[in-house]
């Protein structure tokens, strides 16, 4: 696998919204089964579309979190929480977002995105605190 | 039906995002079969979630956009991407939208996103230059 | 293909809701391409599944009708709501079906359904007047 | 937050579908975070779509889980389980309901449905026994 | 229920693809409320549908997990994961449908997809050295 | 943009498989808009992914038409059909397929995937008689 700019500028991201876990630990322990996926997360993903300018990060984590809610990723919303969170996005932003999502997606979509959200926003408070 | 200032409040930004014609057009003509729904989008969706503060409404058009590309929702792209473009998205933010959905919602999601930016992002221009 | 009381009683079902046109006419008219998938229709779905007891016709059109609206299945909506209205759904459960979509699917979905259901109403009501 | 006719009927239209729990603990127990999510639920879905006409409680029950089948939100699936049978779903119709799913929705749906089902019937009758 | 050759050969499939515990112990221990699904899991799935040439196991395998890796049905990924390796599929096979899905459904699909083949992959190996 | 031997192995695998018109005139008539989104195809997509072993390419077609039926994704089934015949699907391959999506995606999405069949090979009869 090549390491480039593009390779680390997308580690760097991972490092940023989700922390050594959710970056070194996992491109680092790659297997046979995982290892080209964990490369198109960091370089096509964090490393390319996340990078570009038009939108900044905070607003892509809105979008990413509306996307998952929408499609009913309950795993991928918890994770992109954390990682909205570290780009800025507020309580207020989330409440709202999935407020709005009861419209265009109606009531279960947007129940699922609170119980995702109360956990993790009382994860982040905890962290905070300690 | 009662028309308060909730109700208000809904038909102007739908007047103000829609045109007349997503508008006064529309809840005037109601029919016995639409007239409960047109008074559901007027005021549970823009007459209350739309109106409330936490996100702008340039933002509640662009993660509105990203739920409908990823519910695959064709005739709503189209329509609210007038109601984006009316409350300031710009090419450049509606690209990196549809770019985006490309992570989340896979290439099929995206080309739709795009087919639809296309149409509308001309039929803008074409308004413009009238 | 064997003819058995299970295939006529599917086929004169679909007979009963779609007319010759969603009967005889397509499973007359097969080829090697579709003849298998029209058995799976006559004989499985209106042969079987459809002919049980404990959910009357009327009823089993309500839910088909509201699994297509949460899919998104526009096609098979408007089949599916002449065929209801021949099993005896009423205009005003039509509406309030769609209406109630909106609660779990969402206003695009609600409206998708709503547009299916005027055009075919229209249809209905013309019907009846020649 | 207004309680007016609207609000208290929608929740004691959810305290007889889900008990307490899904009632009065729910909503006196609001945060800055759910409070208006709680109010969508109690005045836009049961106090304003579900008192109407024209569709009856079981009859909206029955729609309500053929939506949430088809798009497997499990979760939900079991919460209206719950509450069809307090509304008079039988155990007959519930189970058409799910077989009826695997035609229009495929096998994993209907098999989802079906461990729901199982589940919640199961805790059904154990109630009823005590 | 009729039990000929149709359902004989569903149920060697289910035996073949599942062990003992996805076909006599689910069959023969049905109640009320799941016969009729068990039969059509048995008959028309595995005993029709299944059963034609034109594609064989190995490849129906393949298909089925990008049906269900589309439409996140994790619980019966790991069901067909199980199935598609007693049909003959690889470990290379099955990471490279779960890269693939990555184009076509988007990174949540896919790490879905890698998270159920990491598990059911340990577990093959496992039985192996057993 | 870089156009290296990635690029230029996923040009030519568009051209192979949807011929100059899914090829060069798009690559070369982007705008400002579509740019981007050309060159994921192209790279990521035909140049990456598409390139690896482990899943020949007609097996690559017929996992992607998979995934794009049971997603509901009606213009981009027409696509890959002409892709994959040029890959070396058959008609009863694509038959099969179609029929088996009825068991995991439920009849709407196979009858929309037979649509797409019978146009498509219609097409391609013709083309090959002409």
């Amino acid at each position: 696998m090549i390491k480039d700019s593009q390779y680390d500028a997308g580690l760097e991201l991972r490092r940023h919204m989700f922390g050594a876990a959710g970056a070194e630990d996992q491109v680092e322990n790659t297997t046979d089964l995982n290892d080209k996926m964990q490369e198109v997360v960091t370089r096509y993903c964090f490393g390319d579309i996340w990078q570009r300018e038009g939108l900044d990060r905070k607003t892509r984590s809105l979008v990413t979190l509306a996307m998952l809610v929408a499609t009913g990723r309950s795993h991928e919303i918890r994770i992109h929480l954390r990682g909205g969170i570290a780009n800025g996005l507020t309580e207020e932003e989330i409440r709202e977002l999935m407020l709005h999502s009861f419209l265009y997606c109606g009531i279960p979509a947007a129940m699922d995105g609170f119980r995702a959200a109360e956990e993790i926003l009382a994860e982040s408070r905890e962290t905070a605190n300690a």
